[in-house]
C-alpha cells in the first residue's frame, strides 16, 4: 500500500446529528496532517457518480452545530451491484483518492468490507446513527441528540398529560434496537416502556397501569420504540388499553422524524471530533477496514467485519432501574 | 351586586402554554387588592363537584415558567345540563365565591354565558388556547409559544429532509383555523402551505411542488393544517403527491400534542400576566361577561358573547408573503 | 427617478436575530418581481469598499433560521464622512445599483437619511435591533427572540437561586431602552426590574427586597439593563445591596452578548419576511426614504426622519402589572 | 448495624441539574424496598437544625425535568465544628433516620466522612456537580447539562462574533477543573481553550491566534476556565489579547450561573435514577462510606475517602484534537 495523500469522505444510511462534526473533523485531521480531503455526496451514489467536492478546512466552518450532513445522504441500490462497485472504483481511480472515510450505520459498513475486499481499497468506518445499534461503541453519533430530542418532547406531552389526566402512547424511533425508548423513557420519566428486545407481554401493562392508577398518578407516558415485540404498532396498542382500561383517556404522540435532526449535543460534537482525528491517524498509518469507537471514554478501534456481525446489548439494570422508578 | 371579595379561577378546555402564568397573576391580583382567591380544579366539572383549593400569592411561586395547568383541565358534559350548573351555582354560594375567571377557549366562554345568563354570576374569561381563533384579541395564551415549538421541530425535520432530498408533509394543530399552520409556515420557510381557511386545490400543490423543484431545490417541507380544506388528511395528501410526483420520496410527520405543552414564551408569560391583572381588575369594578385581550399592543375588553360569535380572519397578506418566499 | 431593476441589501450596526430572514426575503422578493439583487458586505463600509454579491432565490436558502447575518455587520467611521459617501455612491452607480435596502438601527437609519439627501438615492429601512428603541413600529426585528433568550438564562439562574436562597442581579441588554429588562422582567418573574427610563431609586428597591423577603420568599431576581438611571452599574448595586441587607447573599450575572444570537423566533422570522417583501415593493413602486415597521399587526411605513427622531415609550401600564406581580 | 429502616437524603454544595431526578430515584428506590424516606433540607445545616420532611413516591412526581434542588442547598460552617456534628446526629437518633443518602461534590463528602467516623453513621454518597472534578466516575450529575448549556450559549456568542469579525473571550465554570472548558471549547469550535491544568503560556495564545488570522479566519472565540492557570482573569485576558493584536475588536462574555440551572439532559436524568436506586440498594445492604458512580457505562462504587482524595485527570487526546480542529 502506498502513501495515502488523498482522502475521501462520506455520509450514508439515515443521516444523525454530528455528522457535520464528524466531516468537519476528517477535513481538519486530513488539512493537519497535509494530506488533501476529497468530499463525496450522497454517499455510495455520489460515490459512482463520481460526484466529489475538494474540502479545505475552510470549507467547514461553521458547521458543527448543524444538524443533517452537507455532504447529503442517500440510499444506493446500485453499489448492491458488482457493476455499481466497479464504477465507484474507477472514480476513485481516475480522481486519485487512496483511502475512504465512511460515516454511517452498518449497512454502510457492510458495504464498505465489500468493496474493500475486492478492490483492496483503504476504509475506516466512523458510527453514525441515532439507533445505537453498532457493536464497538458505547455510542453512536446522533444517539445522545436524539435522546435529548426525544426528553425534550415527552416533557411537553406531559405537561398537557398532566393537565387533563390523560394515557400517553409515545412513539420513539429505533426499529430494531431499543436504545433511544429505554434511555428516554426512564429520562422522561415514563410509567412503562416498551421495546423490541423484551417482550413484556400486553397483560402485565395493563397491570401496571392500573398498578399505577391506584398508586394515586393520574397521567400515564408509556414509551414505545418502533418496532417493539407485541407486534402491535401504537395506534394499536393505544385502542387495546382504551378497550381494556375504559378510565383510561388515551392518546398517541409519534415523534417521527424530528428526532434524527437538530444541533447535535456536545457529547456528539466532541464525540465526533474524536472519531473522525482517530479516523484519519489509523487511514495515515495504513490501517483499515476498523471502526473506530468509543469504549469508557476512551477512542478504540473494532474489525469492521466484528462491527456489523455483534450486536449491542441493551443494558438490563436499566430496565430494572425503570421498574423501580415506577413504583 | 355586591362587593367581590372572593374570586374563583380556573382553566377549562384544552390546555395551553401560559395558562399557569394567568393563573399566577389573577392569584397576585387578588392578593394585591386584597381579595381571596380560591382554584376550582379541572374546569366545569370541578366547579360541579366543589373541587377547590385556597391559593395565595405564594401558593403560585414558580409557575410562570411551566407549562400546563395546575389547576388541570377536563370537558364536562354535566354542566351542559341545567342540573349541573345548578350544582355548581350552590358549590360557589356555599363557598361564598362572588365572582370567577375562566382560562380557556370559545367553548369555555359559551357556557360561562349561559351561567351568567341563568344566575347572574359575574364571569371574566381570559382567552387561552393555542389556536387563536378567538375575536377580540389579536393573541391567544399559548399561541406564541406553539409557533416556536412548531418551527423548532420542522427546522429539525429540516435537516434530514434536506439531507435525504425528501418532500416532507407536516401535520401541525389548528382544527378550524390555519393561524398555526400559516405562521409556522412562514416561520420553517415551507415551500406551501395547506389551511382550512384556503381552497388551493391539491393540482395548484403539484404545480407549485414541480416548480420548486424546477427552481432547484431538493427538499421541501409542506405544512398542513389538521383541518385543511382539501378533504384529504395528511397521510392520502402524502400517498397522493407521491403517486403523482414519483420523482419526490415523501415523509410524514404529525407534530401532535407537544405543542401543546412546553414553558411559556416571553410574550405569553407577559400577556398572561397582563390579562390575569386586568380581569381582577374588571371584577373588582363590577364589570362581568367580558372577555380580555391583546390589540395594537394595549390590553382591551370584548363582550363574551361578541367574542363567540365573531370569527378572527386569516393575514391575507402572509399568504401573499408566503408565495412570494417561495420563489 | 427611472425605473428600478437593481436593488442592494446590506446590514448594519449591531446584529440581530431575523436579519437573515430578511436578508432572505429582500432576495426573494426582488426574484419574485424579476428586479436583480445584491448583497452588500459590512453595511456601509462595504458600501464604500464595493463588497458586492450578487444573490439569487437559492443563494439564501436555509438562512431563515439562522442568527447573525450573512452578510456581515461593522460600523464605518469612512462612511461619516462626505468624501467616504462619496466613494459609496460611486460604487452604486458603477454595479447599476438603483436602490438600497439597509436593515439595522437607527444610526444606519441616520446615514441613509443623509446620504439620500445627497445624491437623492432611493432607501428604505428595515429596522433591526433586539432593543426595540426604534419609533415606528411596535416590534424591532430581533427583540422577540432576544426576550426569550434572556428568559430562558434567567430560568436557569431561578434554579439555582430558589436552590441557595440567594438573590440574584441579572443585567440584560438594553443601554437606552429598558425594553428587554422590562418586559423579560415580568416574563421571569422577577421581584424588581430597574430600567433607565425609571428612576425608582435605590431606597425604594430595599424597601422592595425586604418587603419580598418578609412576604415568605427566600430567593430574588432583580433584572437590570445596562444603561439603568441609579448610575451605579451591577456589580456596584449587588455591592450596595450586601452592605445594607446583609441577610442577602447576593449574586450577579451578566447575560451579554448570547442575547444578540441564536435561531430566531417565529415571531421574528415572519416579521422579517413581511418587511423585506413590503421593503421591495415601496422601492420598486418610486417611494424612498421610509422605514417599514409593524402596528396593530399590519405593516406599515413612517418617514425615516420621523423613524430617527421620534422615541419608542416604554409600556407604563406594563411597569403596573410587574409591581402587581411581585406582591 | 441494624436493620436500615428509614433513609435521609440531602443535596450538599454548590445545586447541579439532575439533583432532584437523583432524590426522586432515591424516593422511588426506598418505597419500592419498603423503607421510609426523610428529606433533609440545606445540607448539613438542615441536618443540624432538624429541617425534616417525609417523602413518598408522589412527594417526587414531575420533578424529574426540574434544575435545582427541591430539598435546597446550603453551605454549613456549624457542621465544621463537633458541637455542630453532634446536634445532627442527634437529629437523627431523635428521628429514628438509620442511613444518610448525601448528594454533593468533594466537600459535602468530606463532611460525610468526618461524620462517619464519629458516629458510624452509614453514609453513602452520589457524586452531583456539574464541574466533573470527583475520583471515581466519568461522569458527576449536572455535568453533561452543563456542557450543553455552555455549548448552546457559545453558539449564540459565535453568530454575533462572526457577524462582526470580532473575538469573544468567553468564561465557562469550573474552577479547579477545566473539563467544561475543554469539552464545551472542543464541542463550541472554540479557537483556543485555557484551562487550569494546562499552562499554554500567553505568548503561544497570541501566536496562535494570528495564526487563526492568517487562515482565514475572520472571527474567534477562546473558551477560558474561570481558574485558568495564566493568572490572569478573563478580562485581563482580554486587554491582553487587544493591546498586542490590535487588528482585533475584542469582547468579554462570562457565563455564569446560569450553567448550573435548566432541566437537566437525557444522560443526567438516567444517571441519576441509576447512581439513586444502587445507593439505596447499597444502604440495605449495610454498605457504607461509599460513593456510587459510573465507570464505562457501569454502576460502580469507591469509597469515599478515595473519591475525595483522587483527582479526575483531563483527557490529554482531547486537548490534542482541539489542537487539531483548529487547524
Amino acid at each position: 500500500m502506498g502513501k495515502i495523500k488523498r482522502i475521501g469522505v462520506m455520509t450514508s444510511g439515515g443521516d444523525s446529528p454530528g455528522m457535520n462534526a464528524a466531516i468537519r473533523s476528517v477535513v481538519r485531521a486530513c488539512a493537519y496532517y497535509r494530506a488533501e480531503c476529497i468530499g463525496i455526496y450522497r454517499g455510495y451514489q455520489g460515490l459512482i457518480e463520481g460526484d466529489f467536492v475538494s474540502l479545505t478546512a475552510r470549507s467547514v466552518n461553521n458547521i458543527i452545530n448543524k444538524g443533517g450532513t452537507i455532504l447529503k445522504s442517500a440510499r444506493s441500490d446500485e453499489f448492491r451491484t458488482k457493476e455499481g462497485r466497479k464504477k465507484a472504483h474507477e472514480n476513485l481511480v481516475e480522481h486519485e483518492l487512496h483511502a475512504l472515510v465512511v460515516i454511517g450505520g452498518d449497512g454502510s459498513f457492510t458495504g464498505g468490507v465489500i468493496f474493500n475486499k475486492e478492490f483492496k481499497f483503504p476504509i475506516i468506518g466512523i458510527p453514525g446513527t441515532i439507533d445505537n445499534d453498532i457493536f464497538g461503541t458505547s455510542h453512536t453519533l446522533g444517539y445522545d441528540t436524539a435522546l435529548n430530542t426525544a426528553v425534550e418532547a415527552i416533557d411537553k406531552i406531559r405537561d398537557t398529560a398532566s393537565s387533563h389526566n390523560r394515557l400517553f402512547f409515545v412513539e420513539v424511533m429505533g426499529r430494531d434496537a431499543g436504545f433511544i425508548a429505554l434511555n428516554a423513557g426512564v429520562g422522561a420519566g415514563a410509567e412503562e416502556i416498551l421495546i423490541p428486545e423484551e417482550d413484556l407481554g400486553l397483560k402485565r401493562m395493563l397491570e401496571s397501569l392500573k398498578k399505577s392508577r391506584r398508586a394515586g398518578k393520574s397521567s400515564s407516558i408509556v414509551v414505545v420504540a418502533e418496532g417493539d415485540k407485541s407486534g402491535k404498532n401504537v395506534y394499536e396498542l393505544a385502542q387495546y388499553v382504551e378497550e381494556n382500561l375504559p378510565e383510561y383517556e388515551v392518546r398517541v404522540s409519534v415523534l417521527g422524524h424530528m428526532q434524527r435532526g437538530g444541533a447535535p449535543s456536545c457529547f456528539d460534537r466532541v464525540l465526533a471530533s474524536r472519531l473522525g482525528v482517530k479516523a484519519v491517524e489509523l487511514l495515515l498509518d495504513n490501517e483499515t477496514n476498523l471502526m473506530v469507537g468509543l469504549k469508557n471514554n476512551e477512542v478504540i478501534t473494532t474489525s469492521l467485519e466484528e462491527a456489523i456481525k455483534g450486536g449491542h446489548a441493551i443494558n438490563m439494570e436499566l430496565l430494572r432501574v425503570s421498574d423501580i422508578m415506577t413504583t
